[in-house]
């Protein structure tokens, strides 16, 4: 685990995260496989049989089997997100126009329900302060014209986990007879292969994941849609994927998303301890060398990742700075997510962290570090060395 | 070149094409810039740099550069196809709702035009029976109302080139007056890489590329959309890719593209010199080795490309039994499109065969072999003397 580029330090795995070297090997041997799964002759058997295996591995990571739906892949998770709300929508439009999901989604669900509204559906947003979903509002919103449900497991900037607001939101739906009406999607993207997510017992209708969070490559997500749900495809030609994704398929890209599925649901309690102690040693030397920083979220007595630990800056000092600061010294941290954070107009905050509880200046104001089971120790005091350097060069 | 996977006979690149290893050593040195090229910091600019990279040289093998439009990367040629046409008709449906296409798309093409018919688009499929477009069908089809035309430059299943026909629609829609009413469309997916296709003087508004075609791998396509021209995207979330097209970047794919783009651009006459010469070996071969096979359009003087060929098997041989005994021989060659030839019904013949001119018996005997750089003249040899074993075994 030693392979570092040029000695940097990168704690931004919530964004990408290093392909593991293991991954790699695997990718490098399969690509000998290269014909075209959808190809009927033997090389295109092997190719698909591998495909197969794959999928195998991620629905068991999810504690189901075929029998339980697809899995379908994607090209990412963004496209996994899409394809869930825009063919659920358009599968159940006429049933009712009303969606349900909250204010601290992944761009990736929240712009496709701003064109949902565009297109004439009611979407509600609860509001997730302080690592909560407003149930109450829920309660309120829901009715028979519901027809889809979209709420995140992890927040990608908090950390937040809305595991049990999400068990509750399905309960609730059961107990008013609702829960055959609507389809429950969530973003898993930044949860899966990070904490135990079991399908069986979670009763979701569909799930978003993606592999270069969890150490695959770029280029793969893959959605799941449970037995007897229908959605819209929303990519058509020669009907790969049961019909619900056309395209060749991108066989590299899926083989090292089994590889990195299994690696990471192998080693999923190994890796969630490493990762706490990190985090719980980050926490002690910030504190120590750094102590005007201040921890979002972490008192507050909510539920969170440590896969993510979102600091906020004194002296009023902008996420930006320090961010070009620390990647001057060759260490990776994030102002705000990848996916918004060089198109997010200068002036404007970041909505995330202000729909979660923070105002206009702790939101400009906070950095976000995530770590992956590559980071050390060392690494860590790297990091808290460098901020302390920082803190008193932009200061000044 | 002689990395060949347990000796097998590869006849079947228009499907899908092996890794050059070039891409691969590529890509593996690649792999090491993992971050994500939106981050903000120091690694995700490098990686934003090497995708700039990619597109440079993508822009430049179609002899354009930035001012021209965007290089937009999907995640395969489907994707591309299906970006450009519901994109364009999306944005233009004030405009008009008639489409004009061809009856010999490939599913990526057909499949969407089916679904825009669905949705209330007109939607004329104009024949391409011996090679060519019907051009006086188009002339009577074209009005005010047209906002869109899509037909493919090289024929994935027959080989069949249609630049002439297609510049010459571009020439009839300026002579009318109404070039600038639509957006035409031209799916490159087999020419790319192959022909010289210079944008500057081709002024073709959208055009489909992937990059498995021509030895990068899978998992990555681009479509060109002309400076000036709006589509409307079809994936939300970040708005990477100037918006049209969010998601976290393909770092790998899009490198990889990059690098079988330029070797394509650089290498194109070289290998098609070695194309035209292994074809016209090959033809030599099977005339002399298996008199009774025919060639399917070679003798109709068509424009066709020398990287697919298209054979009809006599005895009433259906071509799945003849792949089914050559793939028992490690030999890959296709029945049909792999995009369809393991959905298609069986009792359903090929479209595009029909619609090229063949009837239904030659259609259900034609089998396609299509070839790469990678593929010699002793490999000829093998597929040929391995087809008239398989002509007697199975006529027998």
């Amino acid at each position: 685990m030693n392979e570092k580029a040029d000695n940097i330090i990168y704690l931004d795995s919530a964004s990408t995260a290093k392909p593991s070297p293991e991954v790699l090997d695997f990718l490098a041997y399969s690509l000998n496989s290269y014909a075209n799964p959808d190809s009927m002759h033997g090389f295109g058997l092997d190719a698909e049989k591998q495909v197969g295996n794959s999928r195998n591995i991620i629905a068991s990571s999810l504690n189901i089997n075929k029998t339980a739906g697809d899995i379908i892949f994607t090209s990412s998770g963004t496209e996994a997100n899409n394809l869930a709300l825009f063919g659920a929508a358009e599968a159940l439009k006429n049933r009712g126009n009303k969606i349900i999901t909250t204010d601290i989604e992944h761009p990736s669900v929240y712009a496709p329900m701003l064109e949902l509204e565009k297109k004439g559906f009611e979407v509600v947003f609860l509001s997730a302060k302080n690592g909560r979903l407003d149930l109450d509002k829920f309660k309120n919103s829901l009715c028979e014209k519901v027809i889809l449900i979209s709420a995140m497991l992890i927040n990608n900037e908090t950390g937040g986990i809305f595991e049990s607001d999400i068990k509750e939101i399905i309960k609730i739906t059961e107990s008013l007879n609702l829960r055959g009406n609507l389809y429950i999607h969530c973003d898993a993207v930044q949860a899966y292969g990070k904490i135990n997510i079991d399908l069986n017992r979670f009763k979701l209708d569909m799930m978003s994941a993606s592999s270069h969070k969890i150490h695959g490559i770029k280029g793969s997500g893959a959605l799941f849609l449970r037995k007897g749900r229908r959605i819209i495809p929303q990519i058509f030609g020669g009907g790969q994927e049961n019909n619900y994704r056309s395209s060749t398929l991108n066989t590299p890209g899926i083989f090292a998303f089994g590889k990195a599925a299994a690696e990471a649901s192998e080693n999923l309690y190994k890796n969630q301890e490493y990762i706490n102690n990190l985090f719980d040693y980050a926490v002690l030397q910030i504190k120590q060398k750094c102590p005007d920083v201040m921890f979002n979220f972490i008192d507050l007595n909510q539920n969170l990742s440590k896969y993510i630990m979102s600091l906020r800056l004194p002296y009023n000092i902008k996420s930006e700075v320090m961010q070009n600061y620390l990647s001057g010294r060759k260490i990776y941290i994030s102002s705000g997510s990848a996916c918004s954070e060089k198109r997010r107009k200068s002036h404007e905050s970041n909505r995330v962290l202000l729909n979660s509880g923070l105002n206009r200046n702790e939101a400009d104001s906070t950095i976000r570090i995530s770590f992956s089971k590559y980071n050390t120790a060392d690494e860590i005091d790297g990091f808290v060395s460098a901020l302390k350097d920082g803190l008193t060069v932009i200061k000044n």
